[in-house]
This record gives structure tokens, C-alpha cells and sequence, in this order.
């Protein structure tokens, strides 16, 4: 058993699975989904989703966004890929003593923002200050709420041989952004965050294809650690075809200098979905009329509803598995 | 214009006050309340109540509680006092790198102990870790979710000249307690904190009393910035009477030592209710007759209903007006 929390803990991986496993399901119970992310709730107050986030960004400001806006699209994307319409969010902010008035003025300007474009209210918040030293900077935990909506919600207890793996757009364009704003690395590139708000997409693309298994937003542990989940927890197994899986040249080259693997880094402005194969077309088409999902591609298939693993097939014909990201990659990606 | 983040603007008072107006309300406009604490949502998803606060005390274990629990309390507490009955808690963590996790297991342990005593459930979670020195070893953001009651939630249009004015106990049990852990100031006392869910006292309350004009729970800046926001908001004059306000002698004992008001301390297990004058008296047995209410007891009047001042008559004859706290008093009290 692990003594002190480390950093990849953080980083949605193999640690954090274990974490949630070993502290927060123990003492919480079956309240808490095991994956801890957006919980639906049934009863008293219907048909309503909730989600909640903690943002410890570094930098705080990064080409493509910042903490803010970061905090609302990922907020509003946890309930949109689970079939919520986001309406509420929360805001908590954890100042370090020191932290630049006009800087906090132009994140919170960004949440204003950004909660406008998504059409979600920012209903409630709170401020705390720390001593400089007892904090980076700033933190900001939101808290979403949504309403579920009438059309069915993604079923994944539908899916079965056959169903294509969607990918609304390239990945690892934000996890190269960060990497390239901290310049630790020597690296510079012109790769923006793909941070957006997909509510709206989402919402075109649930009125139109009835038949979606799963959605799901490939952040923290990205592609690759989400589809695993998705195969341990429905005991599926998926693969994807490397060849057709879209990566911008500029981050694949980045990742190749830094020895990163793009379906690991995170994302925050693509979402995953498995549909119907016979729908799939369909999906791609509405996907591609839209800003954010222009890259839209089908990326592999459900080939056996056993064993739960995630598979990769090579451009040389090999065939890998993949696994949950392990240990440390990129800390305070989001 | 401040331009940089001071501790004050942490602590609650004047300074919290002039921040939320200054950055959050300028950004997020009407939809979030200018006290930015519970948000009540009519509308799509009836009758819900919503709040959320990060908590940064420190020391993280205190006398009579912990981070944890009083993430809990205080989340139950700011929704049982806008009347709603509170149903569920998200739950944010931030980690710094190198906290023992057995630390982190006691503190969940007692968020699950103290929601099931609340009778809330805590539905959905996050976590994050950042590097060694960028946070004090951890952060808890609680949001919480209530429903309205159908019995009239307290309404503060209906004050009138000589409602009574009751807090439910002794005041500055918390700050001290906190002090006393900190220990930096040489000073040991036996003072627990009083953080403790109100839920069902409050319940009792309001199923009893249908004139209860309005509550609070007066927690960072204390029972009179807590007043002073009263005053002004509903533009009344509240005349408090100094010998009558419950404080025990070890706290004001602490108080007189180190030069803290107890008025502006903290308190995590009191309420102040303003009702009707001819209802005080039952009130008071209700509060009394639970055991977080003991020691309640009848402080006050509201005067006038002009001019929003809070006042102390002294024991000698004499009466000034109290301000919101400004300024430094104790960061990271809660």
C-alpha cells in the first residue's frame, strides 16, 4: 500500500484508479460512481446530473485558454457526455496571498464568457486566501449541474460487435499547448488547446443518432486510458486501427522529441463516442459540419463483447494492447 | 484599486466583500447572488438549492474536527439556513504531493461519518494533485444540493421593529479552537470546535416557528459581519445586547489575551435566526431542547427599519456601531 500521495496520483491514470478505489469508494460507498465523475441522479429532484472538478492548471494561462475557461468547458463537456443539458455551475477559488488582481479579473472575464457560450448560468461561488507559499497561484474548482434530457441517454448496455469508435478531432492538442506554454522543454509550437464547450455539438449529434452506446471526454490519461475504462467496465473489447487515428504533424512531432505518446496526452475539446456501425456515417457527417468536430473520424471498432481489452492494430499489421496510463506523464495538465 | 490578493480578501469581511463586487458579480453579472453563497434556482429544476465552498483550514486536524468534516458542516449548514433540506455533496480534492495517505483516508472517513449523520449523500468527486510546495497539504471544495421545503422558507421582507434576534450558542468556539491547534501563539485551552451539521435542529425550527424572518450561520467574520450584511441588505437597524450574547469563559479569556473580538470569530455549529418578537420564546425552547442549541439564547432586536446599522449597548450604558470585519484577523480558518 502506498504512504504518501505522489503526483501521478493526479494524473487520471492507473494511480488515480487505485486511489479512488482505496480512500473514496471505501469510506463513501456506492453513493459514489467508482469513477467519481458526473453521478446522475434519480428521485427527489429528477433527472438531474451533477459533476465536479477541481482545475490546477499549469501555466495558468496557456495558448488556446485559461484556467477559467478551462474549468467551464470541462465542466460543461462531463455533463454533456453523459446525456445532461449543462444548465448550473459553481465556482470556488483558492487564491494564493500575492495573485494578481487584473489576472483573476481577465480568468473570471474568460468563465463569463465562456458560461455564455455554453448557455450555463455561474449560480453560486467562493473565495479563499492562502498565505503566498500555500498555493500556485490559483485554483479554481467548479461544480456542474444538468438536466437530463429526454432523448435516450447514451446506452451502453447496447453496444455489441461491430459498433464503430468515433473521435471528434485530433488528439493531444491541448497536452502539447501546456507543454509548450511551460517551455521547460525548449519546445515552441503553435499548438493551441483545443479547450471548447461540446454541449452544442453534443446535443445535434443526440437529437439525430439514436443509437449511442457510450460518449466519453478523453482529459486527463486521454484516449487511451478512457477506452480502457470503457472496456474494463462493460467488459468489451475495442480496437483501434493507428493509421486512423487523426494527430496533428505538430504534436505527433513534439511528442516523438519528448517521447510522449498522443493517446495519452490530455484533451479538452474531443469527444470519443461508440454508435451503431450503420449510424456511424451519419455521425461522422454531423460531426463535420461543426467547428469542433470537423476532424471527426472513425478510429476502430467494438471486435468482441468479452475479455475487456483496449487493442491497437499498427500500420505493419501488428496488433498491441493498450493499458491505462501508468505513473507520471504530464502533472497539472488540467 | 488593489492589484494584488491579500490575505484579507480571504478572511469574509469588508475586503472578501469588495472582491466579490470588484471581480465576480463585474463578470458574472445577476445570476449569482452578490453574497455568492447558496444560490436559489427556480425554474427548469424545481425548488433546488445550490452552494459550494472550498475549505483551507489549517491545521488540517483541529480540536473537535477536521478538514473534512467541517467541509460537510458548513455545506450542510449554508443550505439548511436558506431552507433548503440538503440531499447531496460533491466532493473536490487538491492533493499536494507527499500527503500521508492515511491522513487523507481519516479525513474521508469523516466527510462519509458526518454526511450520513446529516443524512446527505456525497455523489460525485474529483481529484488532483499538485507538486510538493504548490499547495498546503490538501484543499477540499464542497458544493452542496438541496431542496426547498414546502413550509415557508424564512423571509426577510416580512422584519419588523423589535423582532428578536437569537443566536443558538456560544460564540468563537471555532476560531479558538483553531488558534489553539495552531499553537503558534503559545496558547493551549480545551475549547473544541463547535463544527456540526444544523440540518435537523434547523428542520425542528422551521417545521415549529412560521416567523422566522431570516438565518444565518455566522462563520468567517463572525456573528457581526455577519449582522452588518443583515442590516444592509435589508436596510434595518439590529441593536445587540453585550451581556446577553453566550461566550464562555475560556474563549473570551482567550480573546482578551491575543486581542480577538469573539463577535468576529468564526463559528461552524451556529445559527443566528431573527424572528418574531411573540415566537422568541418558543424558539428558544426548541433550540434548548437539542443539543446543539443548549445554550441559545435571545441577543437582540431589530430597532428600526432604516438607516442599516448594527449596534452593541455595552453593560455600561453606552452603545457603538460594529462594522464588518476589515482587514487581517485569522487566514485559513475554515
Amino acid at each position: 500500500m502506498v504512504q504518501r500521495i505522489g503526483l501521478a496520483h493526479g494524473e487520471g491514470g492507473e494511480l488515480t484508479h487505485q486511489l479512488i478505489q482505496d480512500v473514496f469508494v471505501k469510506s463513501f460507498g456506492h453513493g459514489v460512481q467508482t469513477k467519481l465523475d458526473s453521478a446522475i441522479l434519480p428521485g427527489m429532484i429528477e433527472n438531474m446530473a451533477v459533476t465536479t472538478d477541481s482545475f490546477v492548471v499549469n501555466p495558468i494561462f496557456f495558448p488556446g485558454g485559461n484556467i477559467g475557461k478551462l474549468a467551464i468547458t470541462g465542466t460543461v463537456n462531463d455533463l454533456a457526455v453523459c446525456g445532461a443539458i449543462p444548465r448550473f455551475i459553481t465556482a470556488g477559488f483558492i487564491l494564493e496571498e500575492g495573485f494578481p488582481v487584473n489576472d483573476l479579473k481577465k480568468i473570471v472575464q474568460s468563465m463569463a464568457e465562456e458560461a455564455e457560450r455554453a448557455g450555463v448560468h455561474i449560480i453560486a461561488g467562493d473565495t479563499k486566501v492562502v498565505e503566498k507559499g500555500s498555493a500556485d497561484g490559483l485554483f479554481i474548482n467548479t461544480t456542474g449541474i444538468g438536466e437530463l434530457r429526454e432523448a435516450p441517454c447514451p446506452n451502453p448496455e447496447e453496444m455489441k460487435k461491430r459498433d464503430a469508435v468515433i473521435i471528434s478531432g485530433t488528439l493531444g492538442d491541448h497536452g502539447v499547448s501546456i507543454l509548450s506554454a511551460r517551455n521547460e522543454l525548449g519546445l515552441m509550437t503553435d499548438v493551441t488547446s483545443d479547450c471548447a464547450s461540446l454541449n452544442h455539438l453534443i446535443q445535434e449529434l443526440t437529437d439525430e443518432i439514436r443509437g449511442i452506446r457510450i460518449m466519453r471526454d478523453p482529459t486527463r490519461g486521454g484516449l487511451a486510458t478512457t477506452l480502457v475504462e470503457i472496456c474494463e467496465d462493460f467488459q468489451v473489447t475495442i480496437e483501434l486501427e493507428e493509421d486512423c487515428i487523426p494527430i496533428r504533424k505538430d504534436v505527433q512531432g513534439a511528442c516523438d522529441i519528448l517521447g510522449f505518446d498522443p493517446l495519452y496526452l490530455a484533451n479538452e475539446g474531443k469527444i470519443v463516442l461508440i454508435v451503431d456501425s450503420s449510424l456511424a456515417d451519419r455521425a461522422l457527417t454531423i460531426l463535420r459540419q461543426h467547428v469542433f468536430g470537423r476532424d471527426a473520424e472513425v478510429i476502430g471498432q467494438v471486435s468482441s463483447l468479452e475479455s475487456g481489452k483496449l487493442l491497437l492494430k499498427t500500420p505493419f499489421g501488428t496488433t498491441r494492447r493498450l493499458q491505462r496510463l501508468s505513473g507520471m506523464l504530464l502533472p497539472r495538465i488540467c
